[in-house]
C-alpha cells in the first residue's frame, strides 16, 4: 500500500508539486494479526505539509477550469484550503485501496496491472515503442515521467521541465493495460466493462477521455479490417489474432491483454496571470502562489492502475456471486477444462 | 416516446439493416389517464420480424469481435436468436425511458439534447461546420445520416452505400450537445457528471471511446491555452469565455453547453467471409446471412441523446435531494417556520 | 413458479376473495431451451377478472387504513381500478421471482424454506403443535388455511368464515422456517440476516410486525436462560443445544433452522359502513363494494416464503463474492471440513 | 452529536456497563467554519480504555449467542479484542451521524423523534401510562433507565440492579415514536416506510423483533375494528380519529404520529458459567470476565432514535428527488417559465 501511494505522493521529483508529503499510511482498524477481518479497513492519511497562506487568492476568486465556481454553485459553501474535495489529495483513498485490489487479483488469478505514460504535451510514444505483452514495472519506474521507453522518457521530462520555469503546465495520456484477466468478467448491458473503466478513469482529477481497443482511431476502419478472427491455440483455448477490441467483447473480458488509454487535460492551477471573476462577483486579475504540478501525468499512473484494479477486483466479484455458485461441471453435466496461462472462469461449451 | 423510438428502429432508410420492426410501443401500466402515477412504467414493444433461419451459423461459430465466445465463456449458456441480450434491440428500452427523461429536463430546465453524426469512416465533419449553441434537430433529421450540414451528410452516405454494397461495415463518431443544463449537476469525486456520461456512452453497443470538452486534443495545449477565463455576464451570471471544459469543472455542471464525442466501431457482423472458431473448437470460415447494418451511427444518435438524458435526469434527482431540500437564503439566513399540526410535503388534490 | 403462483391467486378456495384469476404465467425472455440464459427474466401475468366498477367509490372517497390518501399525497395522482400500485397483485411478481430462488437455494444447499399459519384473529397455534424440523409442505397445504394442524386449521377457517358473512376481516399471524440454511450468510452491521428478512416481510402489504427467533417474548428471559450453549455434534460440528437465536447469530447464519414470525392486520377493505373524506374533502359514509379477502393470512403464505427466499438467495451470491473466491485451504493453509448435514461455507478454525 | 453520543456511550450511570469510555468525537473533515460543505464527514472517536486481558478467554471460547462462532464461519479470522466488528462500539457512527439527521429534519419540518423504555424483564410500562403525543425528551431523560413514567423506571432499576449483582442480564422493549413527520414518504412496495424501520431496528445489536402501529397485538381484532376512519380537521387536512396504522399506510406516511417498537434480548454476554466450545473444537465451561452491560435498553434508546432519523433522512430526500422537483399545483396546472439563458438550480453566494 505504502509503495503505491509513494508513487503518488507529491514532492517525489523535480517534475511534479513541490508540496512535501510523506503520504505515510496508517492502518487504524480492519486487520488483526496481519490478515484482513472482511470489515472494512480504516487507512489513515493526515496531511503534513499544509500553507495556508498559499489559499488566500483562492478563497477570493475562482480559479478558471478548476472547481472553485462550481461547488459554489452547488453547495454555497466550499472549503477552501487545498482546495477541499476536489483536491486530487482524495485520491489517496483510492491507491490505497486499489493496492489491495491489485495484490488479491495477482493472489487469485495472476492479474497483472500496469499503467505508464504515453503522451505529454505534444510528445508522443509511438505504438511500436511498447509491448503490452512484454513492458515491465522496472522499465515504467526506470525514470520519474514514469514512460517505458527512455529516450521518449527524456523528451517527456524536457517538455515538463519547460512548462515547470515558465508558471505554465501542460497534460498527456496514461495507457493502461491489464494482462491475465479471466474471461467472463463485465456484464451484457449496462456494466459492460468498458462503461465501468471508463467511470473509473473519468472520475480521475483532470480526466477528459477515454478509449478502449482501437478507440477513435478504429473507426477509421472498416468491420473487415478491424474485427479480431478467431482461432484455436495450443493449450485448446479459444483466441483472438488481433486485438483491436482490446480485451473486451460486449462488456465481458475474453481472455486477450485489455489496454485503454486516458486522456489527461494541462493542470487548471497554473502560476501565469488570468483574468476571473470574485466570488462577491468582481472582474479581477488573479496569479496563482500555490505550488501545483506542472504536468500531472506521471502521478497519475498510479491512480489509473488502481481505478483499473478496483473495477476488475468488483466485477471479480460479481461474477463469482452470479456465475460461480454452481461448480459448471454439476450443472452443465460437463468436465470443466484444465486451468492454463490465460485463466478460464467458465469453461468453453464443448 | 414513439418519435424516438423511430429515429432508432431498424429498416428506416437504405442504410440501416434491412430488417423490418415498426416497434410500437404499447404502455402496459404506469399512467393513468395521461398522467405518470410515480410508479414503474411498463413499455412493451414486441419482435415482429425475427427470421430463426438467419441465425444458424452464429449458432455453431463465435462471430469475430462480436459478444458470442464472451457470453458462452461467462453464462456457458447463450440464447442464439438476434443475438439475445447481446442484441442492440435492448436500447428500445433505453430509448423509450429517454424520451421521458427529455421531456421532464424540458420542463424543468429547458435542457435541450441534440445529438448528431460528426464522423463516418473517414468522412469528418470540421468543427467549424456546426454552431454547437444553434443547431437544430430539424437540420440533424434533414437527411438520413443525422449530420446537421448536408454536405458532409452526402459524403458520409456515400461511403456508407459504398461499403454496404460490399457487405462490409464501417463505424463513426456521434458528437453530443445539452443545452441549458442546471448548473450544480454532478458530484465531486466518483460520480462526477463526466463520469457518468462516460460509462453512459461505454455502455452503448459498440461504442469504443469517449471524450469530453476538449477531449485527448486537448493534451496538446498548455493550461494557459486551454483554461476557461471567468467573466460576468449581463444577467450577473459568472460564465467562461471559452468551453475547452465542455459544460464540467470538477464533475459539476457549470452552466455552459454540455459537449462530448462517442466513437463507434464499425459493425462487426459483415457478410464478408471470415475465420473464426465453432462453439465445439473447430477452426472454421464463416459468412453472416445476418440483415446487419453497415453503419451504426446514424441509429446511434437517439441512443447517445437517451444516455446523455438519463444521466441528466438522474442528477436532476440527485442534486434536489442533496442540495434543494433547504432554499440557501432561507435555511441559513432566516427562522425555521413554526411547526404546524402535520406539515405537508406535497398539496392535498382539491 | 406456476405452483407457488397458484397458492397466492386469488380465488383459490372459499376463505381467499371470490375475485376469479388464474394468475397464469408465460415467460417472455430470459430463458433458452429450458434454461436461464444469466440476463432477466421477463415473466408476463395479465389481470383476467377486472371490473372496473367495483372501484366507483373508492375514487371518491379514501378508503379507511389503505393507501389512498397517502398515495394522492405522495404522488398527488392515483390509479384507481384495482388499487393499482398498492394491490396486492404486484406481489405476483415476488412471488415468481421467489420460486426460482427456492429451486437455486434447494439445488445449491438443499435450503427448504417453509411458511405456514400460526395465529388467525384469536387461535393461536401453540407452538408445540408443529416441530420446526420436521413440518412438511404437505401438511401445510392439507387445509385450505395453510395451519399444519389439521384441528387448529379447522378453528381458524371457522373464524374466517365467520366475519366473511358478516362482511368483515380479520388477521393473523405468518411462521416461517427455513432449513439447511448455509452457515455464514448475511453481515456484521447494517446488512444483519435478520435485518434483511425484517424489511422483505415488513414490505409485504398488511404486515405490522416481526420477530426471529424468542422475539419479544424473549425479553421476559434472564441472559443465562435465554443463551443457546454450544457444543460438538457427532459430525464435529458446533451446534447450538436450543436455538432462542433463531439460526442467527451477530447478524450471520450458524447453521440452526431459521424462524420467525410476521403479523398481519385484519385486510383493510371491508363490507361494512365506515366514516371516511372524499377526495374533495367531504365527509362521507362508505360502503365498498369489491371483492375482497375476509383474512390475508392464508395466502401471504408464499408471499412469506418467497421474501425469505429472496433475502437468502442475495446473501448466498453475497457471500459468494467476498468469502468464497478463494478456497480457504488455499487462503489459510488448512483443509477444508467434509460437507454434512448442514452446510459449511467456510471452514471451522482448527 | 455529543450530547447524543453521552447517552450511548458506557460508564454512563451503574446499570451500563463499568468500561469507561468518554466517546469524545472529533470532526476530522467535511465541515468548514461552521457549516457543513455538502462532503462526507469524518467523526474521529478513539477508544480510550482497553482492557486486552479481559478477552483472553473469548479468543479460545465461542461465548454463547454471541457472534463468535457466526464471524470465525463466515470471515475465518476475526479480531478478538473488543468483539471487532460485532462491538456494540460500532454504533457511535450511527448515533453521530444520526444527530446531524435528527437536526436536519428538526430545521426542515419540525420533526420529533424520541424512544424510550417501555419494558425491562418483565415489567411493562402500561400504555396508559405515556401519551405520545406530548411526552418529552426532559420526561425520558429524568432518570438512568429512560423510561418517561417515574414509578415504572424504578422497577426497572430495580430489576437491572438485581440481574447485575447476579452476574446476569436481562433485556426488553424500546418504544419510538416520530411526531411532526411530512406526509408523503415511503414507497409503495420493496421500501415501505415500515420495512425501511424494521431493517434500520434489525440491524441494532441484540434486537429480536420490531412491530409498528397496533402490530402484534392488531391481529386481535376485526377490520372494522382495527380500521382508522377519516376526518377533516379544522385546518382542512384529512386526519386520522385512531392511530392503529402507527402513522403509516401502504408504506407511505400519512401525518400522524408514527410509533413502533424494538424488542432487545438479553445481554449475550454474562458473569455465569456456561457450557460452549473452543475455537479447536473442545468442549468447555466459560465464565466471562469482561464488563459488560446488565440491560442494554436504556443505552438503545438513542441508538434507536438515531437510526429511525435516518431512515426519515433518507426518505425525505429520496420524496424531494422523485415528487418535489415540481411543485405540483405549478407543474400541473401553470405553463413553464421561458428558458433562460443559464438555469441556476443553487443561487450564487453574494
Amino acid at each position: 500500500m505504502q509503495a503505491d501511494l509513494d508513487r503518488r505522493r507529491p514532492g517525489q521529483s523535480r517534475i511534479t508539486t513541490p508540496r512535501k508529503e510523506t503520504d505515510t499510511c496508517k492502518i487504524l482498524s480492519g486487520t488483526y494479526e496481519g490478515m484482513t477481518t472482511g470489515t472494512p479497513i480504516h487507512v489513515f492519511v493526515p496531511n503534513t505539509d499544509q500553507r495556508g497562506g498559499d489559499y488566500t487568492e483562492m478563497a477570493k476568486a475562482y480559479r478558471p477550469s478548476h472547481a472553485d465556481l462550481t461547488y459554489d454553485l452547488k453547495y454555497g459553501v466550499r472549503s477552501v484550503q487545498g482546495g477541499g474535495r476536489s483536491s486530487a489529495r482524495e485520491t489517496i483513498g483510492r491507491v490505497a485501496a486499489g493496492a489491495l485490489a491489485k495484490k488479491i487479483l495477482k493472489l487469485k488469478s495472476g492479474v497483472e496491472i500496469l499503467a505508464f505514460v504515453s503522451k505529454v504535451h505534444q510528445v508522443v510514444l509511438p505504438d511500436d515503442r511498447v509491448d503490452y505483452e512484454t513492458v515491465t514495472l522496472d522499465q515504467i519506474e526506470s525514470n520519474i515521467c514514469r514512460c517505458p521507453d527512455p529516450e521518449y522518457a527524456d523528451k517527456m521530462i524536457a517538455a515538463i521541465d519547460k512548462v515547470r520555469t515558465e508558471g505554465n503546465s501542460i497534460g498527456g495520456v496514461v495507457t493502461c493495460i491489464a494482462r491475465n484477466v479471466p474471461r467472463g468478467l463485465g456484464t451484457p448491458v449496462f456494466d459492460k466493462l468498458e462503461a465501468l473503466l471508463a467511470k473509473a478513469m473519468l472520475s480521475l482529477p483532470a480526466s477528459k477521455g477515454f478509449e478502449i481497443g482501437s478507440g477513435f482511431a478504429g473507426t477509421d476502419l472498416t468491420g473487415s479490417e478491424h474485427n479480431d478472427e478467431f482461432y484455436m491455440d495450443e493449450s485448446g483455448n479459444v483466441r483472438t489474432r488481433t486485438n483491436r477490441s482490446g480485451g473486451v467483447q460486449g462488456g465481458i473480458s475474453n481472455g486477450e491483454t485489455i489496454y485503454f488509454k486516458v486522456a489527461f487535460k494541462p493542470t487548471a492551477t497554473i502560476g501565469k496571470k488570468q483574468n476571473t471573476v470574485t466570488r462577491d462577483h468582481q472582474d479581477i486579475e488573479l496569479r496563482t502562489r500555490g505550488r501545483h504540478d506542472p504536468c500531472v501525468v506521471p502521478r497519475a499512473v498510479p491512480m489509473v492502475e488502481t481505478m483499473a484494479a478496483l473495477v476488475l477486483m468488483d466485477q471479480l466479484m460479481a461474477h463469482s456471486a452470479q456465475c460461480e455458485m454452481f461448480p459448471l461441471n454439476l450443472a452443465l453435466q460437463e468436465p470443466v477444462g484444465s486451468a492454463n496461462s490465460t485463466p478460464v472462469l467458465a469453461p468453453d461449451v464443448a
